[in-house]
């Protein structure tokens, strides 16, 4: 592994040009880095790209946590058969299973109202307001920032959002050096237009999930409705489609390996500025830790299944999520010692350091990144405490109900403005639902058994991580915490569905003097985790106030090293750009960046997931690829692979060409990838987009929709 | 499937240089081909590779069922690490694991003995003696047929073998069309010379298996020995190394991809000149229906062994063979539907029949050719029961125990030279050795389970396929079965050890007469037995007779199409010349035809089989590859793969480069090959090779030997 890390290492000092295609860049940024953009191909002007309200960036739509993009001026989307499968499900049952069968609307009045809290969203501002932020922040420290900060930024919402349609937030870059006020349009009427089948939108499933070479049409159209004045408005049968101001336009032509390609979209959250000490944290401790304890209440659960086929039944979904976090987490864990990164970190960090102390402003900022690295100590000091008693919560049912219900008691004594958030009014039916799916997940003996694994590490903790009220309720012996344990698992009636949900109608005294045994354990450990909490805001308020120093060092080091540095991703607009390349996925093999028809037939087995449609299979065998297909090859394009940074969240993103021309798809990347998050290293780091010739073929010669294709000013050949 | 069976159909057709790489080739066959050798970029004269008695294919030598070769004038020989695994673990003990540890010989006192059973053969004469041997046989038909080639080869070898250390053989070559005597020199005292660890020589093992890209370092040295005056002699101290008339040398410079390379050695067995009913039989029938029987007969294995832990280790190996054999059936089923093989040999033949209707000697060949359909026919119509009752025989302990004594008695009441091969008094210690590991191998209730499951489904078989002796001893139901089975079990004692080599000594006749139930039932079954085997070697001698009229037709077409014809594979000297050769390994993978030392770091788990050992993993991490590496890249290289024309046997067989130098050590071949001993299919047939850079690195810096690189003519650098 060494010789692989000298090479990255090596390559990242030596040859900068290879870090170009890493970057999530605010469209703001683009004219900045305009030279590199058109370095890399792009044939438009990087001003249009910083205009929210000019194309291609105002045809870019929020759909939930991800991406689509307007593909036509009376409103169509293109998203992820992934992304809109919600809709799909919402349209579905037994007589008429969409999933199955897929759907083609024929004309508008065909086309299904998805389910009611489906929304999109169209970002139209995105105004800088740091100063207007940081005055009211100013001079506080700690958790007086953070509701500072909180504050200002709630007033600033409402403000914004009396605007009829409009949501609002308030975001930040670069952890706190920059303030946004994201105003954005929400469309509430949103219909299913086209999806392919379950076999087309999603082949592959599990199995290909996170798999290049790919072969999924992970796509689907739905159209946005307003009223008939034009304003957003819930489903109507009046409604009339949205105009767009702008929509894609589908490329007449498709890529090749080395093409320029570009991205725009909601990437969710990456870590790669912080700093080398976190780095080492998230290698070296947080990742396998984690994994390690995690790995223990999967063989816990495991075990006691074995036995008991009604428990392993209620703990399935819970195992689920436990094998899927540790297989994320290793992913991750395995790909940043793959690119070496705490170490890559740590010399860069040291680099910066040394270049600072020779600036003049190493004055201002040292002594604030000083304190930024004693924050992030503080915070390891007592992390194994906080993962332990983190777990403890999210991985029981009883035990979780129980402290959300004092807990709940607790934020009934104040208004209900000033609840914290998901303890509100508007939060009790969620609550309530929470509480009664305990009754199909909850098995005490497994319970038990987990927080017996979770509380004995607990109890080895040195003193300076233990915390008095649980060393009191559990004693500090493995025989007093199963002695304790029994005792409150045997005199507790939280296990009766009727009982938690009394509970929650009860008023907040009566909890605190319960005499149910779980209920009175979690109101003696209450005031130990609300100060935790509190710590935990403070710090974070802390760093929040202090980080941009860290970020102002970095911005200038990077450009001195003539590179522009783009924020982490936040779920804020972001565009980046690249092109179409392969993967040298290990020793002797090369992935190439597309794939064809050919594969799916490679790979149907005729189960699913590997069940390719009938009428696919068949226009396949007919080849019937005329105008589609690769010229040279004649190989019909199916999905392809590119170096877009990209992470959650850029599921549905649109993947134009250098002209500014809709190519492909994003939805998914590759296993190599999910350590990205943290490094981009340019070896491994890839995108998976569906070819937009798979999509027009399907919707012309298999499941067709001529009508649907002309609107796209694509018409059937 | 359609698609890719078109387009290799069409490829056939349309472009028979596809085919170019093709060929088995006899190397009296090359002269004749030296035209598309030399096109392919072979650099010497044809001619000289007809000569066996010259270099370079005197220094080609048949290793057990594999190959090796010279590699210095002092005896020197190359082999595979799998191939001398035997004499590796003949010289291993606890305190001494040359398996483990790997050996290096520093001087030829230190050189260690082979297994005295091991044996070296130099092909020194391969004379046609076609005539003599039809002489012979001419006129006959049938089983008399059969019986007088067999008696005349009996004959030849026997005069031939009279050369002291020489070992003889008469092949037939195009299915009895040509015969050859083949003249060997056996040398007896091969010692160890030099074997890396096996977690080099290994590397990956049965994961790796058949597996591209690859990255074992898979080869061995040994050393011949002969005695003072230069004969072949047995193991003795005062022997002194052999000196071969000739020898390869190691290349100095290391292939690329598309770099023409040749091989030379001893492929057992290919059935590509099959008639078109054999194609379809074996994809139709043969195949699906053993891995059917098979996987049945393994359910049941598993099933009873779930219960009973005992059993199931009595087993495992029988287990674990119907395993690999399902598993490789499989494997040659899915390649040669993939091939599409039954219907491109069908076209073929078509096409050749065709063609053949107009030529003069139609009126010979064509009653002929009618004839080995109609055998063909007659061979499959009592498929199903052949089947089955040859797994009766293979897959049973007891049975197969019962069936081999009353065999062996029969046999015995003829003089010992007229005894069928394989129960002559040669072999009787082999028997006893059956007899005697059926006490670790058999389960009653297995065993029944077995024959219940196979004679059931011979029950239910057509009365023209059924034997008499058989309905007898089981009746006709299920019921009557499962009756006999219980009564001969409940009364036979051939269960003990003691009792079954007691029969192996007894008389004949006790044999006949005994009361023991299971031996008695053998004897009742013997005579039908017989007789099948009797009608099979009558098929066999119109076979052997009547075939040559196919390949004559056959050869007289591909002459028409301007192809020369190899004879399929025999375990004699074959040629076959190719280049390096990538693979498309499926829909957008290409596998590159070279690994480099960067893989097997890739791979290291620390955990055999990827175990690789610490001075190998610390030679990779020095980078001292000077003089070894890739000049363009850098990369230091460990296998890398052809498209020869390679099948079991080929093992150890040397690469060649243009210029006749060696380059490579074949081992491997990838899984879709399996098929190839059917079809070579060009898109997929690959074979693997140790680099011979690899090898001279490992004995340069890793497990250095200075005088035998020295030796080979490849000083350490």
């Amino acid at each position: 592994m060494r010789l692989k890390t000298m090479g990255l290492a090596m390559a990242m000092l030596l040859a900068p040009a290879v870090q170009a295609d890493e970057g999530m860049w605010m469209p703001s940024q683009l004219p900045a880095i305009g030279k590199q953009l058109r370095a890399a191909g792009f044939q438009g002007n990087p001003a249009d790209l910083a205009d929210l309200t000019r194309a291609p960036l105002n045809a870019v739509v929020k759909v939930g946590g991800a991406t689509g993009s307007f593909v036509s001026d009376e409103g169509l989307v293109l998203t992820n058969h992934h992304v809109a499968f919600g809709v799909i499900q919402y349209n579905s049952n037994a007589q008429r299973d969409l999933i199955q069968n897929g759907f083609v609307s024929h004309e508008r009045s065909e086309e299904l109202p998805a389910n009611p809290d489906f929304r999109l969203r169209v970002t139209t501002g995105f105004d800088k307001i740091t100063e207007q932020v940081l005055a009211a922040a100013r001079g506080k420290t700690g958790r007086a920032y953070f509701d500072a900060v909180d504050a200002i930024s709630k007033t600033l919402v409402a403000e914004c959002e009396r605007e009829p349609g409009m949501r609002c937030s308030v975001v930040n870059m670069f952890y706190g050096r920059d303030f946004y006020l994201v105003k954005q349009l929400e469309l509430r009427d949103v219909r299913l237009v086209y999806a392919p089948p379950r076999a087309i939108g999603n082949y592959g499933d599990e199995v290909d999930n996170f798999v290049w070479p790919r072969h999924a049409g992970d796509f689907t159209l739905l159209r946005a409705y307003v009223g008939p004045d034009g304003k957003p408005a819930d489903y109507a049968k009046d409604n009339v489609p949205y105009h767009p101001p702008a929509h894609l336009q589908l490329a007449r032509e498709g890529v090749r390996e080395g093409d320029f390609v570009m991205l725009a979209g909601y990437p969710g959250i990456t870590y790669r500025h912080r700093t080398a000490a976190e780095f080492a944290d998230q290698v070296q401790w947080r990742l396998p830790a984690t994994v390690q304890v995690m790995q223990q209440l999967q063989h816990i659960i495991e075990d006691t299944g074995r036995d008991d086929r009604q428990a392993a039944i209620r703990y399935a979904s819970q195992l689920q999520s436990l094998k899927n976090n540790i297989k994320r987490f290793q992913g991750e864990l395995d790909g940043l010692k793959r690119s070496d990164a705490v170490a890559v970190r740590r010399s860069d960090e040291d680099a910066m350091m040394a270049w600072l102390a020779a600036q003049p402003q190493a004055g201002t900022l040292r002594p604030q990144i000083d304190q930024v690295n004693q924050l992030i100590a503080s915070v390891n000091a007592t992390r194994e405490r906080d993962l332990l008693l983190t777990l403890m919560s999210s991985q029981t049912q009883l035990m979780r109900s129980a402290i959300l219900l004092q807990r709940l008691a607790h934020e009934r004594d104040r208004p209900d403005a000033q609840r914290e958030a998901g303890y509100q009014m508007r939060d009790e039916d969620l609550i309530a639902g929470t509480l009664r799916q305990v009754q199909r997940r909850y098995d005490p003996l497994i319970e038990k058994r987990l927080l017996i694994a979770l509380l004995t590490r607990y109890q080895k903790l040195p003193d300076a991580q233990r915390l008095q009220a649980f060393d009191t309720a559990f004693g500090r012996t493995p025989e007093s915490l199963a002695q304790k344990l029994d005792q409150v698992y045997g005199a507790t009636h939280l296990g009766d569905e009727a009982q938690r949900l009394a509970w929650l109608k009860a008023e907040p005294a009566a909890l605190g003097q319960s005499n149910d045994a779980l209920l009175s354990l979690a109101a003696q450990l209450l005031p130990a985790l609300l100060r935790m909490e509190d710590e935990r805001k403070a710090r974070e308020g802390d760093l929040l106030r202090l980080r941009p120093a860290y970020m102002d060092a970095l911005i200038a080091y990077r450009e001195k090293q003539g590179r522009a540095v783009y924020p982490d991703a936040n779920a804020t607009l972001r565009v980046s750009y690249g092109k179409v390349t392969p993967l040298k996925a290990r020793d002797g093999v090369q992935y190439e960046p597309l794939t064809t028809t050919a594969g799916i037939v490679e790979k149907n087995t005729g189960v699913a997931p590997f069940d390719a449609p009938r009428p696919l299979l068949d226009a396949i065998a007919k080849g019937d690829y005329e105008g589609y297909a690769d010229a040279k090859s004649g190989a019909m394009p199916v999905d392809f692979l590119s170096n877009l940074d990209t992470t959650g969240g850029n599921s549905g993103s649109p993947v134009l060409n250098a002209r500014g021309e809709l190519v492909g798809l994003n939805f998914d990347s590759n296993w190599e990838a999910v350590s990205a998050s943290w490094m981009f290293d340019p070896r491994y780091k890839r995108a998976i987009h569906v070819d937009m010739r798979y999509m027009r073929w399907l919707m012309d010669k298999v499941y067709p929709a001529p009508p649907l294709l002309k609107e796209m000013g694509v018409p059937a050949r």
